[in-house]
């Protein structure tokens, strides 16, 4: 027998050496007896070791069942796996192979063992019961499989005696031929992913169980662990919608002859308001993380390029620790020139949100139907009947809050705007008047607006600028822009900012060498899927959100 | 005549104080003689005013033109302008409106002036000539507007009796009635776009004018004037290039399933090479930006959602000031599962460049034309005849190097990699044995590629790695990843790197829960832009070019 495959024993100038002034002859008897013991216990040990190891060997060959199961062999086959949303009635009798994470695996008997499989969410039962030429041993393999891991299952597809309640597709279950693995989970995970599916408690308070003795896993938990919690049907769905919305503003202002941007993010200076910017160590200056592209799609306007959009990280450092809002989101921006009037691009923007909103209730429905199973309060998001969008002035919704009791002082009007709970008591009034959760207020006071905003040629307490709302809530803010350099030069010195400052050279610049009447407006794309789902918190429309607190995962 | 109307005469208390210690008679006389002779040029500027004011009304009121001129009056009427591009032959007779940039204005005489207008680079002749009710004032206002003045010109579309060589649109010319100012420009412009039409110098030398005697615009002042320079045809036929590779990134990923995901640029830990990452003040620490969206597109895919894709800015923090490195570029990313081969993705991928490239050729034809006239170098952009991309192996690409004469030793090959110059001219070697200016080569060293990279698992001394090349650059890296955490583990520390290290953490986490095999790949946008159309240098490819010398505009 080889000395490595056994406990070497303690070479004697190994062993607890004795004497050494304060030790008694007791304490070396004890080291000698304790050696001892040891010796014993490793020797029992081997010969375990190699009794198991015997049974083992002895198992496998009995093993009817060799080469179904296990590692994921090394071979050359090309397979093809079916995925669960490609299953139907019609699949009933047929071997497929599919690859999914194991959601749970329970060990019935010796003879039987059921896995909960799961695929983006979505779970189907699979079954593995003795029967040659499955065996004993693999049924115990399968039924102790780790929770999590990715397998690759080929089975027969049956239907249920009783339909399967907690499964996503209840009426087929798969009964296992092979199993192998693909990648192993480890046996402890922070939190478990069907633990996930509920939502988070609205009260982040920490419990340990909720009133059915279920785990309850908190936002905080969730979102260190975001990975586990992306694989739920929720998230799935959630992120599904994100995309979504990307995609529908993308294809919205391609076919309206957009054309695509990419404006810096590192830029010279702090222009849009000091305080709330990133600095940048920046070779051996600073720089800041543009708060937004408005001066530059602004520039891009300047440049002759009449119809832009971008779609790009946008950093605040705002320390707002809120259900609303994050330290970095992901921006639509669009700038276009006009011919006439400035309601060419508020009409442009509002057909914009239409479609949007419309073709995600139309492309994502089952998403939609997903979501709101664990987040039903918020209910459908109405759209108004006619196609149009609602749009009302800010002195009109000054007058609808008046009407419900919440009077407004002459100088809150023009000098505050409205605050976050007039907002949402007036999203309240409109949805109860107009039936529509979305709608847009025109025509702001010009005291709350940047120094880049046009005011009403009509009346210069107001200005041309809009804002568009969802459920009550802000998802845009835009405005048609001064272009004529001294009419901008005298907006930045009312509203206290000195045009000659570093960093507005290359802007004012812009407007020195002519620049057409144009109009825009930015949106946020978490905040869009927030309040389109009627979720809770912004943070879960957002992959890995950034807060104050948080910057990681 | 009330007081604010003339220059206010100083009142005695502000006339120059006399006396003062070190003050002779003689100052007080000289104060005395200064104010005497203010007082009586004040008054003759007066006088001069008074009578210019006459002259112009008297003028107006004879002005035949009266209304047909000046600023855009303010109306409610609604105009519908003209593009250019709607021009033709059968515009000939019809009166219309257009707005667009002086690029030129020229008086011919007291009765006849030239404009050249242009939109979006497009160039057009327009013509004013003395006839009831235009009018010589009109005629002196028009051919004496300042270059790249916004204008709204009405008049009727004419075929001039020789084609117009100067002019995009040279078999029609625009016959002046009115002529409003929409945005003047100032007078003077630190470049005019017309010299910038011409392409910049290859070398960066200053010089004053060529050799016909034009000025030469530099890449530098372009860049410091971007937004004049944005004015060209070759930019705006540029920048509908770079829009259009995003677009078809987007559009060939949505249709493949892929989900836009958008993850964060604010980082807490530099995991990818520490020296080449910016530093952010994140409220009270440190934060990075993210280099690439590697770590946070592979934990998409751990967290089940197989098939994602990226466009967002990327931060380099690199010292290189080469002509193909910024220090924030457009990152096009993806990441992807597999069933049994990572060539799967690598296909995709080819399949992907593919349809780009030869879709701008389809959809960009005359933006490509426009830009062939500055930058005909190159040539145009050969994809191989078949639609199939070609595939090499790294160690062909070695082999095709050799039989050229250019031989690399064991250790180049497994541990350096190709050089530029290499790269180049196995692009050369390439392009003339294969006909295609795109290509792959996989199967890198593993010595060469980051740690996450997966091995050849038949030959350890390579990886499932694989890099696209245009025109012998790099423009892609992709390969398998690591999917098995104890792999990635070791392999971390074969580079030298520490698993335990803060930020690994969240990363490593993805891989113990369990994790399906994938590959991807980054491509950089602005690189494809420059390599596609044969520009001498990425800041041309880019809006507002980012590098170590340059933060703005």
């Amino acid at each position: 027998m080889a000395d490595s495959e056994l406990p070497t024993r303690p070479k004697p100038e190994e062993a607890p050496a004795a004497g050494g002034e304060g030790e008694t002859k007791n304490a070396s008897k004890k080291a000698a007896k304790k050696a001892a013991k040891e010796k014993a216990k490793a020797e029992k040990a081997a010969a375990r070791a190699a009794q198991e190891k015997a049974q083992a060997a002895a198992q496998e060959a009995n093993d009817t069942a060799k080469g179904l199961y296990g590692p994921l062999p090394e071979s050359e086959d090309v397979i093809s796996s079916t995925r669960f949303s490609q299953l139907s009635e019609d699949s009933q009798g047929k071997e497929i192979t599919v690859v999914a994470r194991v959601d749970n695996a329970r060990v019935q008997s010796a003879k039987l063992a059921f896995l909960m499989l799961r695929q983006q969410g979505q779970k189907i039962q699979a079954v593995i019961a003795a029967a040659e030429p499955i065996s004993r041993q693999m049924i115990k393999y399968t039924g102790g499989l780790n929770v999590n891991s990715i397998v690759q299952i080929t089975g027969i597809v049956k239907k249920p005696e009783i339909p399967i309640s907690s499964a996503t597709i209840q009426n087929l279950e798969l009964h296992i031929r092979k199993v192998y693995m693909i990648s192993e989970a480890a046996q402890m995970l922070p939190m478990q992913v069907k633990d996930a599916e509920r939502p988070p408690p609205e009260t982040n308070e920490e419990g340990e169980v909720d009133a059915e003795g279920a785990p309850i896993v908190t936002l905080k938990t969730r979102l260190d662990n975001r990975v586990l919690d992306l694989q739920t049907e929720t998230s799935q769905a959630i992120t599904w919608i994100s995309s979504g919305v990307a995609e529908l503003f993308a294809e919205y202002m391609i076919k309206s002859g957009s054309r695509w941007i990419f404006t810096p993010k590192l830029v010279g200076a702090a222009t849009e308001g000091g305080s709330n910017v990133f600095e940048v160590k920046y070779f051996k200056r600073n720089g800041y993380l543009a708060q937004s592209p408005q001066l530059y799609k602004q520039m891009c306007i300047a440049g002759d390029m009449e119809n832009v959009f971008e779609i790009a990280p946008v950093f605040r450092a705002e320390d707002s620790n809120t259900h609303r809002h994050l330290t970095e989101f992901a921006g639509l921006d669009f700038e276009k020139t006009f011919e006439n009037h400035y309601h060419e691009v508020l009409e442009f923007a509002e057909n914009l949100l239409v479609f949007i909103l419309s073709q995600l209730k139309e492309r994502y429905a089952s998403q939609i139907a997903t979501i709101q199973k664990s987040y039903p309060k918020a209910g459908d998001f109405k759209l108004p009947k006619d196609g149009k969008a609602l749009r009302l002035n800010y002195m009109d919704g000054v007058a609808l809050l008046k009407e419900a009791g919440v009077d407004m002082s002459e100088q809150e009007r023009f000098e505050n705007d409205f605050t976050t709970a007039m907002e949402k008591q007036l999203g309240q009034i409109i949805r109860e008047k107009y039936d529509t959760d979305f709608y847009v207020l025109d025509k702001f006071p010009m005291a709350v607006r940047p120094f880049y905003t046009k005011a009403d040629p009509k009346d210069s307490r107001f200005s041309n600028s809009y804002d568009f709302f969802m459920r009550g809530e802000e998802i845009m803010s835009g405005a048609q822009r001064i272009h004529n350099i001294e009419e901008l030069e005298a907006s930045m010195r009312s509203k206290g900012l000195d045009p000659t400052q570093e960093g507005f050279e290359d802007y004012l610049n812009a407007f020195r060498q002519g620049c057409p009447p144009h109009a825009g407006g930015g949106l946020g794309l978490n905040r869009i899927v927030m309040f389109f789902l009627g979720l809770p918190n912004v943070r879960l429309a957002s992959l890995f959100p950034r807060d104050p607190q948080r910057l990681r995962p």
